[in-house]
């Protein structure tokens, strides 16, 4: 095989979890622009393992070590969310590109950190992990709102549902884990920002997980007065669905409705569904990545920017209280820097 | 043609409005057993009109007067609601069975007078129109729920839109009119009482018939847990769907989506929505009624009985006081008589 | 229950087997302004047993004794269809409008008897059992087709499937028993004649009933140059299912193509498949019926008529000629008689 | 933003037409592990304007003065029909892999010498472009058949149609130009040759392009006895779609129709239509690029292969007498060479 010597994007990889090995995977084999330069984990043997999906990539045992070597182009944050607070911010005043997989951090005060430094140096560096704007039907269905032909939107009905949720997943993880993606996913698709956040129970599912006791829905109301109630089911026992339909002054669009291959057997008309959220979201994480690499060359880091996590994170804190409280919990936001203005 | 004498039900029509017409011209047309007798309305000119439709049946001012021929085997009752409690009652006094179509009355004391009515009657004699109980698709989902192999029901997300609601029709018409189908429909598929109404209100349509909003959400809490959430939108401006998701332990049941015909043509896949309720729900009115036929015939009358009726009436009151108050209203209820035990 | 004394329109059911049965059932059941007067098998304890499906009806061993009594309005013939020559025949002598399963005869010549005594008798008095021209969908489609706006039909493509064929059932039955349904679909939604005949054999199934291969593909040419294909499946083991698409010039219409209350479960979307052709056609069958009635009481019969019926039965000629040499055979018809002019 | 050296596949692209353009587009945006590294078309005005669209690489008059330089790891061949079969071997005299787009060449004579010419090389060198081998749906009804829980494949109803045919489009185009994929989709999903191609004309569509009448069915006989028709419209009116089902003998796999984002508007629920191929599978060609390339990297070039390329020609040459002839045309091949077994 000839090979050429030519310039790819460098990346490193921190975390060798279940999306930190996805991603190195992915970026060999489907990221064009860009290679793994140093996979980054504690622990060695973790990292020695990982490092054997992406060739030609070296082991660290810390961002900082990683950083030390001058081909770092760009930084894939992948560990627990509570280290993501002082990995964005060294990223940061190294002044290297970081896609931050979600959560931005794990608390609002934490978070807001963030945005403010990345303001203060003046250049947008941060890139979160929501995938889903990645989407080729939420892409879709955002251009179709913007458009305006349909007037503007008034409710949205969204489904998330996992087949069956992880085994230590408990009620409390619901809100940040999972509907974390529908408060991003409102804000993004309605143009407008939360102002409120109430959890309805309905009676439990005596197949759930344990401590996790079965569907919620959860009502999201902006600031122009849309409505958005999710309806989270982290033990469907069917499989994983991410849906949703927008009402609009003048019709409504649907999104995300399983579709596929359909069988005819056994009396039915059969598609299935996708097992779970890496089969269903495996091009929304492909284009994600690419556009962190794009934007990075480029010059301009798409969205979802900083702010959006860190708004994310006010919203969970917000659902959180609200799960508990039974009541309507109000967001509360500062401006929003003129910084992020689109 | 040769013709034969034989043994038809003889039903009286009262009122000659859209459905009083509707079923005057359904009855000689699509139901099996039974004639039209007498058409009464008050008007006699609308009396005369009508009762073009039903060949060989006579006029009456009132009731009364219908009655006192001695052919009626049973009463449709199609006239504005606010007549309903004396139609109703004077047709158990002769005890004749009546289908009366929804409300049964507009308020729930007369309705409980009727329950009583009925109960010291010994005798079913009352069959109210929730004609979405014989639409196929609302069965069979009845079925897949009583069948138990999916669990327990424990959310439901019902739709019901209208394509532009009618010239007078306001916020205050939505509960009684529209969404008091959905109360029956939750407390039948759920086979359970409604506890709690509450209704969220989105930012409005700027293309709603006046006085109406725009979509509302209405929270139906049921006595086990089980929580419906109503789309209720009467400009749609896309045509007439009632539809809906049931969430079960295992599993859901999707239902009243739009299909039929579907049209390649212009960059699209398209299948054509109906426009209203009358193309829409056709099958189930001639179901209801036949099923009101053969229950006369067999001495059962089909539900939905003057109990549903009632309950209708006392949680529509709760939907008014919440669409009001914007708070949770709770639904109170009198213990179910046995004597409407199934 | 108070009764009426009224007129309605005494049918005569001629046959006892699944076709008559179900009629029986389904003219006091769904039919309006009809009852049946009397059940004709030659077999007394059969026409003994069938006769408890309709009260107040009579037996009889023949259709002379049936029709020696005064209140016969219409004949219903669902015996094998040897016997249907001579059955039209006899009603057509009488004058008494029949409707005659398909097929109208087992040969083209005494169809073409049929068609020439209907001719003379100056009247039309005969409707064949052609019950997918009262189908919702294929009304709809051939509406759709007749409008004009996406042009003239150019090519279809049918599908004609039963789970498991009927345990007597072989090659030389595909043809006469179930592909004459397309041919007649093919001629009405075209509004043209067919020309030839031809049928493709791919391998066979394994798991076929025995003495029929498995699907068979039939090739219908028409005058004006359309195509239709047939994809005739006796053996598809997973359900009945008629369905298709017409390429028109600027488009296509589906049809039939299975839908209704969707489950999600068990990984998939799935949608049950009607099991045979009574629950998939059901309401067509009752709209037939009632269109025969309607028919009989207005002096208009509806289509399909005699002639469709003859033709069919030529069609069929063909195409189990075609079935035999493996070429294209050609359908040869007289010119269509002034009086079938629509 | 930080560099790294690395090794990259170098690509020659070949031809600046619409799918080399598509190409050099693509590279850069979506494929890993790979750059162009040379441009290569006679009229150096468009060579200097195609280069633009991927950085770093040079522009060369010929595939000669492109294999000149030492950085060529795999060739794109995206030129007219008629230049493959040279371009192919000079290629493979070079020992670089090469994916040339179908045809492999335009005549059956030539195609074999390029197979004779690789397997004299004793190495798999040519991928030919059936990138529908690629796509999503495609490969799930491979896996399905090859399953074998539903049996084995019996009948196969492609469609394929596009909105408007290109300009100079005419009858003589459609079965090399067009139906090509589907005789290589036939093999592939039946694991099986073709044995006769026949093609049967319907009436002429008033709207086709002129020297197009309309659609065409193309009638394939497999060796195994399993037939497939094909619906190829070139002037479908509605947009671009390429879907079908395969009949197995325990029920059927259906794939390609379209679906996505529903909006429910102006009395339809529509899903858009893909407009042409490539949106429709542009997922598919960056698979088959990025197989392409991992499989030069990993030493085990993915299928099609020359012999795919080879029999299509041979495959097309019967489709087109067939076009002629209006008879059943029998397609002779060679034994396959046992170089090309999997």
């Amino acid at each position: 095989m000839a090979s050429v010597d030519t310039s790819e994007l460098g990346i490193v990889v921190v975390g060798t979890g279940m999306m930190g090995t996805d991603h190195l995977r992915r970026i060999p084999q489907s990221i064009a622009g860009a290679r793994v330069v140093t996979v980054v984990d504690a622990d060695s043997a973790r990292a020695a393992a990982a490092v054997k999906l992406a060739p030609g990539a070296r082991t660290a045992a810390s961002l900082t070590e990683a950083l030390s070597h001058g081909d770092v182009g760009g930084v894939l944050i992948a560990t627990p969310g509570d280290s993501h607070h002082a990995l964005v911010l060294e990223a940061l005043e190294a002044r290297i590109p970081v896609l931050c997989e979600k959560p931005l951090t794990t608390d609002a005060a934490t978070s807001r950190l963030i945005v403010e430094a990345e303001v203060a140096a003046g250049q947008r560096l941060i890139q979160v992990g929501f995938m889903r704007r990645f989407d080729k039907q939420f892409l879709e269905v955002k251009n179709a709102i913007r458009d305006g032909g349909l007037g503007s939107a008034l409710v949205g009905r969204f489904v998330h549902r996992l087949d069956v949720a992880p085994p230590r997943f408990t009620e409390a993880d619901l809100i940040p884990e999972a509907v974390v993606h529908e408060f991003d996913t409102a804000r993004w698709l309605f143009d407008d920002e939360i102002e409120s956040v109430e959890v309805l129970k309905p009676r439990a599912n005596a197949h759930a997980t344990q401590q996790l006791a079965g569907p919620q829905l959860i009502v999201i109301r902006l600031a122009a007065g849309g409505i958005v109630v999710v309806d989270a089911n982290m033990d469907s026992h069917y499989g994983y669905e991410v849906s949703g339909e927008i009402t609009l002054e003048k019709g409504t669009v649907e999104f995300g409705r399983p579709s596929g291959v359909t069988y005819r057997r056994s009396g039915a008309l059969t598609s299935d569904v996708t097992p779970d959220y890496r089969a269903r979201f495996v091009d929304a994480y492909n284009a994600e990545i690419q556009a962190f690499v794009d934007g990075v060359r480029d010059g301009h880091l798409p969205g979802p920017s900083a702010w959006d996590g860190y708004v994310a994170t006010v919203v969970v804190d917000a659902g959180v209280a609200a799960q508990q409280s039974g009541k309507v919990e109000t967001v509360s936001l500062p401006d929003k820097p003129a910084f992020y203005a689109e």
